[in-house]
């Protein structure tokens, strides 16, 4: 049996007011199936959390995030796929994360999104205590990855000859909210999943809009010391 | 951010018909934090599928479940978690699974437990063309499954004084079915994830019910060329 053969179409209906965003237009009988990965993207230059702390060890101890890149980059090189394009977050963080990777993937076409950018994509459900952003906040971020879902998760060009591959480097709101929305599962549960700092989640868009997610925070290619969230 | 202060609760309220299980209770007030790792288990011996084709090679080149197995339990090992038990489906390749595995995690209790065993959970939704289950295999697969959620998908008992960690052996269906539940997503959306052989989920159940997936079919510890599904 085979989860890639899914009916839940990517850039379906999104949440309310999430108007923004690129139109796709698909054809059901196209033959050429898109994958996008996505290589979730430490926060080792973010102000907040410059470091990431291993489990299990002391806030002295830290690994830096450049590690995680690298481990990351050879695991997507590894995997022998013919990527059509890198393309990241335009923050910091992410932009690094990106160089990091293409090291390992010669050639391959850069290219920055703002609509990648970190943020608040809809209210979770169940709600947290601890972070509670503002009501403008969802307002604004929200309208914005919607934007980048319908922008990046979507089914082959009409144009497309053969399987795409492409690398997003994000962050993983964003990212979690995209495996809602693309599985069709209520997006406001985009907190019930968490993901490692460099970990790669695969989601496979079939010519008929079926969608399957084939590893969410995948970070097996690292060693256990090196595992931070 | 965490996503592992979440609301769902497991062994919650089940598809209509799946009356079947262990009743559970638990304290919101209980510390410890219970933690179920899956190990999917790879289909070598099913007599439809004795054995695993490699991505890109001939049905002539194959890889055996064993191997795959031996690189589960190195992982599970190398995590370093104080397991406290290994429960595999009492279907042959899960219990072989289950035996190469527990080399790596030495001295751990080992239980079979017929309710694990694959199965069709509940009709998928989209529905898929190539595999129709009749109807009375739903009708008996569904409330064995639906009970194995509810035995094993639950936080930890009022007795408890440490984090648990419990890795249960078993299979796909079984497995994307208890995440579904888990997070309280659509159960019949199961289908619209799928599973690498020999890959690991990770559920973390807190004491207040909240639920995080904090990795969903991780295969990074394989090289490429030993993934199958």
């Amino acid at each position: 049996m085979e989860a890639s053969t899914q009916r839940p179409r990517a850039g379906a209906t999104g949440p309310a007011g999430t108007t923004t965003g690129t139109s796709v237009s698909q054809s059901l009988s196209l033959n050429p199936t898109r994958r996008v990965k996505r290589c979730l993207r430490t926060t080792l230059l973010n102000s907040t959390t410059t470091k990431s702390k291993p489990r299990g060890t002391s806030s002295s101890s830290v690994i830096p995030s450049r590690e995680q890149a690298e481990l990351t980059g050879q695991r997507l090189a590894s995997l022998g796929l013919n990527y059509d394009i890198l393309i990241h977050s335009s923050m910091t963080r992410a932009k690094e994360t990106a160089t990091i990777i293409r090291k390992y993937l010669p050639g391959l076409e850069m290219m920055s999104c703002d609509l990648l950018r970190e943020g608040a994509p809809i209210e979770p459900d169940p709600p947290v205590s601890h972070w509670k952003p503002e009501a403008m906040q969802y307002h604004e971020d929200g309208a914005r990855i919607e934007a980048a879902f319908r922008r990046y998760i979507h089914r082959a060009d009409l144009k497309q000859q053969n399987d795409s591959y492409e690398v997003i480097v994000c962050h993983a709101n964003v990212i979690r909210y995209f495996v809602c929305r693309a599985l069709q599962f209520p997006p406001e549960g985009w907190l019930r999943m968490c993901l490692n700092n460099g970990s790669i989640t695969w989601l496979t868009i079939r010519p008929n809009g079926r969608v399957a997610l084939r590893t969410l925070g995948d970070t097996g290619f690292m060693p256990p010391d090196k595992l931070t969230r």
